[in-house]
Order: C-alpha cells, then structure tokens, then sequence
C-alpha cells in the first residue's frame, strides 16, 4: 500500500468513527448521517443534528472517538443488494436518497464497525479499530454546509478533523498551520496597513500608502531588469470595443470573464468590455508600422490594469482578485529566434526569483491533439525549447507535460515553492502561433518577403498582486531593505530632538531613501514601538548626544542596537542595502 | 465703438460681401444663401451651390469680393413687414424658412449691398463698402455642413474666411496658426513615438514607449514634491457597485459620463460602474479607521485612470479624451486648517508651474445663491481662502466670481497661458462641505466630540495626459533634459565602436540617465538624424578618439558641439541637467 493509499485507508476508517461517536452522544433517533470524505489534512462528516455542534463539544467528540477505538471492535465489510441496502439505512434518509441514485444492478458495499454502526461505503477500510490506536486526529472547525450543496436543502454541520498517522504527524502540521496564519497575508497585510478591500468593490484591492510604496518599489526593481533586456514598457486603454475582443476570439471564448458595457447599437459596434488580457493592446502597437526583421524581438511590456471577474466565493485576499496587474510582455520574434529569447526570458526568471530568495521548476508542455496552426513550426518551436531547458537545466532536470499545450502553441511555466513549501503557479512563457494570424501580423524579412513572426505570452511575477500576497507570507512582513514601504522609522527622543530629525529625515530624502519621522509628543518607547508594528527594518533614535555628535543610534530589525554611528556611515549603509544583490552583506550588518 | 463691436461689424460686413461675390460668380440663380456668422478668427457663410468649391476657387473668390469692395457701394438698411420680406427673398429657400420662424409681429431689417444684393440682418453694418478697403482676409477652409446643423436636411457648404483689420493682423494671425500647427500635439505625440490612438479606443490613448518615460519622468518629478509636503499616494480599485455611485451622488448627477456595467439582479445590486472621479475611494480610506484630529490634514494623493464618456466629435487629442489620470488628491482638514492648507497647495502649484516656466492666475469662485450647508462654514472658508490669496499675490490681484462656486463650496481655479497665449483651466482647489456629509464622516476633536471634516479636491496638473498634451505644444516636442523620455542618443562611429558605446551605456544606466543606443551598421549621419529627429537633447559621437581617450564627443539640442568630454564630466553634466531647479545651469551649457 502507498503511503497515500493508506492514508486514505486510515482517514476514511476515521470518519466512520467520528460518525458513530457523534451518534452515541446526540441519540441514534436525532442523528441523521450525511457523507464524510477525506481532504488534504484530514477529513470532514456532515450530519443533521438537533441542535449546533460548539467548541465546547470538540473535546466530547474527540474522546468519544477514542474511547471507540479502545473498544477494539472488528470492521466488516458485507456486499448487499439495493433492496437490503434500502431496508438496513431505512431510518438515514440521506443514506436513502444516495442508495437510490446508485445504477439498480450495482452491488452495494456497506462496513459495520462492532454491531451497532454501519456506513454505506465503497472501502477499503482496516480490519479492527486498533489498526487506528496511533490515530492523531482533532477537530479543526465546524461550519454549516448544505445536502449535496444545494441552498435548499438541509443545512448541515459539516464537522472537520484533522487526522494524520500519528501525533508527531499532527503537531508538525498544527505548526504549519499555525504558521501559515500568521503569515496569512490577509491578516498581515492590513495589519501592516498595506492594503484594504471594500464591499463595494469585492476583488479588487485598494493599495495604502504604505502597500503603493511597497508596490512601486517592487515595480521599479522589475523596471530595471526589463531596462538591461531591452524591453520597452507601455501602457494602454483599458476599455475596448467588442469588435476588438471579437477578433482576438475573447468575445467567443472569454466572454463570461469579462466585465461587459452594453452601448445602444444593436448590431453591439458601441459595446465595449474592460480588458481582461493584454495582448491585443501588444498587437495594436506593433501594426503600428510596417515591422522589419530588424525590429524583432520586439518586446512589449506593461503592467495595466486588468479585470476578470470571478465568483465571489472563489475570492481569496491578493490571491484570487477581479482586479489586478500582470506584468505581461509580448514578444515577437522571428520563428529562428525563440531558442535565444526563451533563454534571455529564464535569465530574467532566475535573477527575479533568486533575489526573493524562491526555488523554481520548469515544466514544459507540448503540442496537444487539438493543435492549430503548422505542425513543422510547432516542431522547430518544441526542439527549439526542449534544447534551450536541457542547455539551462540539464536534461531531465525539468518536467514535461506531453500533449498539454495550449493549441495555439507550447508553453514553460515556472513554479515556485514558498517557504511553506506551497507550491506556486508564478511565470509563463506561452507561445502563440494564432494570434498573429488571427490579426494578420507581419515582417519583411531579409529576403523582403513578409512573413509571420511569433507571439510570446510572458509574465514572470503573473500577478503583481498575487505575488505580493506571497512575499507577504514569505517574509512575514519582514521586507528585504530594498522592499520595505518604510525602511527608515525615525525617533526623535524629545520634541527638542525634532530638528535634528528634521536635518536627518531631509539627507535620507535627498538619497531616496524611504522614511518615516515620528515628530509628535508621545514617549520615545510608544514610537519605536508603532515603528516596530509596522515591522520596519530600521528604527533610528535620535537624542541629545546623536544630535550633538552628527550620529544616530540604530535599532535594527527590533533586535540588534548600534550606537553612535555617523550619519554618513549609516546614509552608506542604506546606499548598499537597497542593492536587491547585497544579501550577505546585509547578513553580516544585521547579524 | 469698441474694438469687439467694431470687429463685428466689420466681419458680418465682409460676410455680406462674401455672399455678393459668390452669387456673382456662380450666378443669382444657382445659389441659395443661407447664414454667415463671426467666428473667432473672421467669420463663415453657408451656401448651397451647382458644384464643390475647391481650392482653385479660393483666389477667384477673395479677388471678386475685392472688386466688389472697390465698387465703394452704399449700403442701406430697411425696415420691412414679414409679407415683404417673403416677397424679396421668395427666391432664396432658405431665408424664406428664416423669415417663416420669426414672430409674425416683428420689423424685419434688411440690408443692401449696391442695388443688387440684400440680405436678411440684424446689423449693424458699414455704411459703404469703402470702409473695408483696408480689411485684410483670406479664405481659410472650405467644409461641408448641414441646414441648421440637421443631417437630413440639404448638404451646405461652409466657407471659412480668416478676417482681421488689416494686413499686419492677418499675418501676425497666419503666423500663430503656423505655430500652432507645428506644435499640435496631435502631430508631434505620434511623430516622436509618444503615443497613439486606435479606433478600438476612441479617445482612451496608447503610450508608447518614449511617451511613457515621459509620463514617469513627469510622475517621478510630481511625486518627489508630494512627499515634501507629507501626502500619501495610494491606488485604488478603478470599478465599482453602483451602491457607492448612489451614495457619493455621481449616480444621479453623472451617470451619462459613465461606462456603466449592468448585472443580472433587477434591483441593481450587481451593477457597476468604471470611476468617473477618485472621490469615493479617498472617503473610503478616510473612513477604514475612527480618525482624531492629529491625523488631520490628511492628504490622500492618486494617479488612479479614470474614464469619462465623452461624444466622439468633442474628443481632441490629449485635450479631450475618454480615460485619463488626475493627479487627485483629497485633503481633509479641520475647518480651522483651510487657509494653511490652501496656502500649501498654492505653494506646490507655483513650484510645479515655474518649472515648466508657465505662469498662472488665481480665480476664486465664491458661494451661489443654491449653495448648501452651513452658512457660517461657508463664511470662515471664503474668508480664509481670501486672506490667503491676499497675502500670497496681493490684494486685487487675483480674480473673483462672486456667487459662481459649486453649491458644495468655494473654488479657487489656477488658469495658465501657453506659450501660444491660449489659456488652460490648470489646477483646481474645490471646498467640498458636502460629500463629508452624504458619507458621514468624522474625526474626534481635542474635547472627545465628534467633528465633520472639510474635503478638498484638488488636482495641480488636472489631467495627465492634457497637461503632456500642453507641454508637447508648449516645448514644441524639445522636453527639458530632465523631462525627455529619451536624454541622451548614443552614435558608435562605426560597429567597432560599439563596445565602448556599451561601456558608456553601462556608465550611464547606473546614474540612471535614460538612453538609447544604436548599434545597427547604418552610417554616422542616419543615427545622428533619427536622435535628431526625436529631438533627443542630447546625442554622443563615439569614434576612435573617444575610446581611447575615455571621452565623449556631444552634439547638444543639434546645435553646439563639445568634443573630447571626459565621461565623468559627461556624468556630472547629466546629474546637474537632471535637477529641475537648474534652468540657468542648463542655458549656461547650452548657449
């Protein structure tokens, strides 16, 4: 057995125990029993109860659980036919309804545990209920759920328990999760007073001060880089017409996405739609003028504004939005071109990637069945791209998902763990042979002769959004310097002390470096501590002795304290802090 | 007389003269006349005419009307009834109609022309044709239009005529028209690759490459005086339920210039609308935490792109468009920090506007007799605002519109000249007592009471993307240095000189001038004029000499030549040419 299998095995043999655990203490006659499958941790069981599961109950249950499981009973598993199953669960009406819908000649498994509980179920199960001794389980939540999802129906408790083989299993994954909330960025993020959401505008974040400052610096770090590459930024309308969406084939196949303005024509020529992609803006650009071979690659970058609309349940803080920026580049290249500007856009990956300090797989996907376009570009396309991994990786150092290719082209997505170890959907590189077709783009090749050159879809963060609710959690909202919305909090000991301030505050400006000064009359230890909340990685207290002596005394990362430094040495430091490269160093200053 | 008057005259004289001239040439009965009005520059005359006039026809017209002039024909007004005036003109279909449309009791004036023309007018007019003997006109333009404007009415065609009081005038207008015509951002934005437009986006601009340095090089300049003076840039979602729209009054007030996003509940609750005006969003951020009067002035600064529906034939460059950014920010103060307050805003206005070399008048627009609120507020805010721009330009020196304020509050407008004497609406300072109170909002005084903020909204360069448009025009496409979107072009000699072109592109990005390289094999002489034609401000000549001397060669606004800078001199140049404050310096190296 694997150890998913058996993980399996062992979660679903558990949930039978939670049901008959919750059936000694409500009363078999109150107790309707629902269906209870595993999930990532655990797994849950929905019953129609007399009254509302509390906390108070979760300790109750457990026990029950496993005072059960003492008992050692056996497990059996009996195969019946429909009309005994319909007789044995006659009194569990959902049990009924999901007998009734199986096929009419299935044979039904059903799993007693002991003689006096038995489960409608497809197994396997283990044998005895000592198999589960070393069980580590706890509830983790209760929270009301619906028969077979459907508002109306019965509303019932849906009970969640963490289970895992045993209890060094359970605690570690309790840390984890423990963790994760305090990194969970939609708690930090307005904490840290990053950013909002309204219910006026679900999905669609408002960025704080302190959260556009943090935005832009990462902003400007990705300008840079796309600088050194020769990528060209530009930024577009974000509302256009549906002849526009009816060409690049969004109207046909992306429609429901989209955030729709009907106008008053009823042929639709004065409907328009808010983008929810960048590439036809690309496009626009690049018909501008008659292109040559000369002009390629031609890369055309931008991070506008886009919209998507999602159902308001699948949103998720920064990382399921309707509203969010995609730092989208399209490039166009000759076809004899992809192999080097594949390799130039994992350069750009790896630099951006490695300055977060994240770790990333390449997995190519290849030409699906359902293919458009010319096989033998597709051809020279994928050797172009599998020569262009192995050269970077090393062969066999990156996956590849045969067949799962978009069928306008192949594509390498980037992924990426955080330190969670949670696994993360962040670049792209699509190739798109349709289209440029679809919009009839063109070159004049050296020959003079037009041909077609090729689209690459590329985004290295995806969302700049998403990406910041990840580096949120990644960090914890400990910012790398270069990062931080504030990196200098300034704390002028005394009214008395604020010219000072003032004269320090005006040299951090004049070196861009980001500050905050704290000029008010609270007590020094109030502000360093509202600097420390915000988590900003420098706190300078300033006093009678740094103003006499052109100095400033350092709390660093609430931890380390220097004193008496120069404040030319300390503008120096924050000169070689803010280079995104300068890890060690940083290390050795901090530590 | 005064000069408008006289003007008048004059030109409804010469339009009369127009007309005569035209029915000469085509003949009496093959022109139907219908209405010539003054215009700005001189004045129009529609008619309806056997064939289309072309620019060949332009001499034989303005020769004929000079003729016509030299006849020194006595012109003669009369009185006459209705039923007279139908008899005189049966024969001209259109004054028939004209005549038809006045009240039956009404003296009608007509005036002749010599014996042989009349025209339906008001006057006055000259006497005789000799006083126009040294009136200076030229047609302008010749254009199609309708019968009163009304597409299904007869075709007319309008013919333009510039006409001043004699000859100097006329040129000195010919010339502005020349300059303006050079200067026309319509033209120079897509000519030096700043941006374009697509008929997918009617009025919703692209930014190209070079046009969006410029805009950053712009929002880079505008926020660094921001963080001055402590306001906090934020960005916020662009669409929203129309619930907001509803309470903040744009639903009732400003739904036609809205694009707006029906839903599927009938009571509108899934309904958006794309933001017209960042106000909500400010008022949203106000209100995420209870506000103390030490948080006020609070100023909450955006770039945020918004979209305004405009109809297609208003639409004009950059001066008009659909999508634009306001550089908006909404202050809320306490009712005893307006004057220091507008007084701050005054300040930053002259900085921004001095740097351009734009002068600005301040116009205050005081309460109407609709206004709403307290008047006492209303009282201490004019009185306030008035002692402020008493004591920054003087008494008298500033304009004010009494009673011509929004109904919300006081507005003081900052209105600029161009550099071709047009005058632009600029910044805007608007009191705002109202919205605080649609959106009740607070802040806790010194004594624990809850007190309503006063609002102001207030934009220093309004649009973005007019004021880009203003200063294209103004500059006539040569930016100052440290505004061009490209500061310096870098020439190799030839190929071979590429490398140390490189080495000096390298110097350059790491003091973060913006550059562009051209490596290309073409001749010196084509790299020099394509910078040229950018008008790039500055562009490097880098040969032998300059490598081996670790040199630069500068061709300055393709003028004045420096050879054999050293490249740390360049550098320093570029530092200094960069300061916005460094004008003298600048002419110094320039001249």
């Amino acid at each position: 057995m694997t150890q998913e299998e058996y993980l399996s095995v062992y979660r679903h043999s558990l949930s039978h125990v939670l049901a008959k655990a919750v059936i000694e203490i409500f009363g078999k006659d109150e107790v309707q029993v629902a269906i209870g499958p595993q999930i990532a941790d655990g797994f849950y069981y929905d019953f129609l109860l007399p009254r509302t599961i509390t906390k108070d109950d979760y300790k109750t249950i457990e026990n029950k659980m496993r005072e059960i499981l003492k008992r050692r009973e056996t497990w059996t598993r009996k195969e019946v036919s429909r009309s005994e199953a319909l007789e044995i669960f006659k009194d569990q009406k959902f049990k009924v309804e999901l007998i009734q819908d199986l096929p009419e000649d299935e044979t039904i498994s059903i799993y007693y545990t002991g003689d006096d509980f038995v489960d409608l179920c497809r197994g396997p199960h283990i044998e005895n209920s000592q198999e589960l001794m070393s069980a580590a389980f706890q509830i983790k939540a209760v929270s009301g759920s619906y028969w077979r999802g459907d508002e109306k129906r019965d509303q019932l408790q849906r009970v969640y328990v963490y289970a895992f083989p045993d209890k060094a299993q359970l605690k570690a994954h309790l840390a984890f999760i423990k963790e994760a909330m305090e990194r969970d960025h939609k708690k930090l993020g307005p904490q840290l007073d990053l950013f909002m959401f309204d219910e006026t505008a679900p999905g669609m974040p408002y960025w704080l001060p302190r959260g556009w400052k943090l935005f832009n610096a990462l902003l400007s770090y990705w300008r840079d880089i796309h600088e050194v590459h020769d990528y060209q930024e530009v930024a577009a309308p974000q509302i256009q017409k549906k002849e526009l969406w009816v060409t690049s084939g969004h109207w046909a196949h992306y429609q429901d996405g989209m955030f729709v303005m009907p106008g008053k024509e009823e042929n639709g020529s004065d409907t328009y739609a808010v983008k929810p992609m960048n590439c036809p803006n690309a496009i626009k650009i690049y018909q501008r003028e008659q292109r040559s071979y000369k002009d390629l690659p031609m890369r055309i970058n931008t991070v506008d504004v886009i919209h998507r609309k999602e159902k308001s349940g699948e949103l998720n803080g920064l990382f399921r939005v309707q509203m969010f920026r995609q730092d989208d580049s399209h490039n166009l290249v000759t076809p004899e071109q992809i192999e080097d500007e594949i390799r130039d856009i994992i350069s750009i990956a790896s630099e951006l990637y490695s300055t977060f300090g994240l770790e990333y797989v390449a997995e190519l996907s290849t030409r699906p069945d359902d293919f458009m376009g010319d096989i033998e570009v597709w051809n020279q396309a994928e050797a172009a791209l599998k020569t262009m991994l192995d050269k970077t990786y090393g062969e066999g150092n990156y996956e590849i998902n045969e067949g799962d290719g978009a069928f306008y082209g192949p594509k390498i997505d980037l992924k990426m763990k955080d330190c969670l170890g949670r696994e993360w959907q962040m670049g792209t590189i699509q190739l798109d042979f349709q289209l440029p077709l679809n919009f009839d783009l063109k070159y004049v090749d050296k020959d003079g002769s037009f041909k077609r050159p090729v689209m690459i879809h590329r985004a290295m963060f995806g969302s700049m959004e998403r990406f910041i609710g990840i580096i949120i959690e990644n960090f914890k909202g400990s910012f790398p310097f270069w990062l931080s919305p504030v990196q200098v909090g300034i704390v002028p000991i005394r009214t008395q002390h604020n010219e000072y301030a003032k004269k320090v505050a005006d040299l951090l400006r004049k070196n861009r470096v980001r500050f905050e000064v704290d000029y008010s009359d609270k007590n020094m230890k109030e502000k360093i501590k509202s600097f420390k909340n915000y988590k900003d990685p420098y706190i300078l207290v300033l006093g009678d002795q740094e103003a006499e002596n052109n100095t400033v005394s350092i709390n660093i990362r609430g931890n380390k304290q220097l004193h008496g430094v120069p404040l030319e040495t300390f503008i120096e430091m924050c000169n070689t802090l803010n280079d995104t490269h300068a890890l060690d160093l940083i290390e050795s200053i901090e530590e």
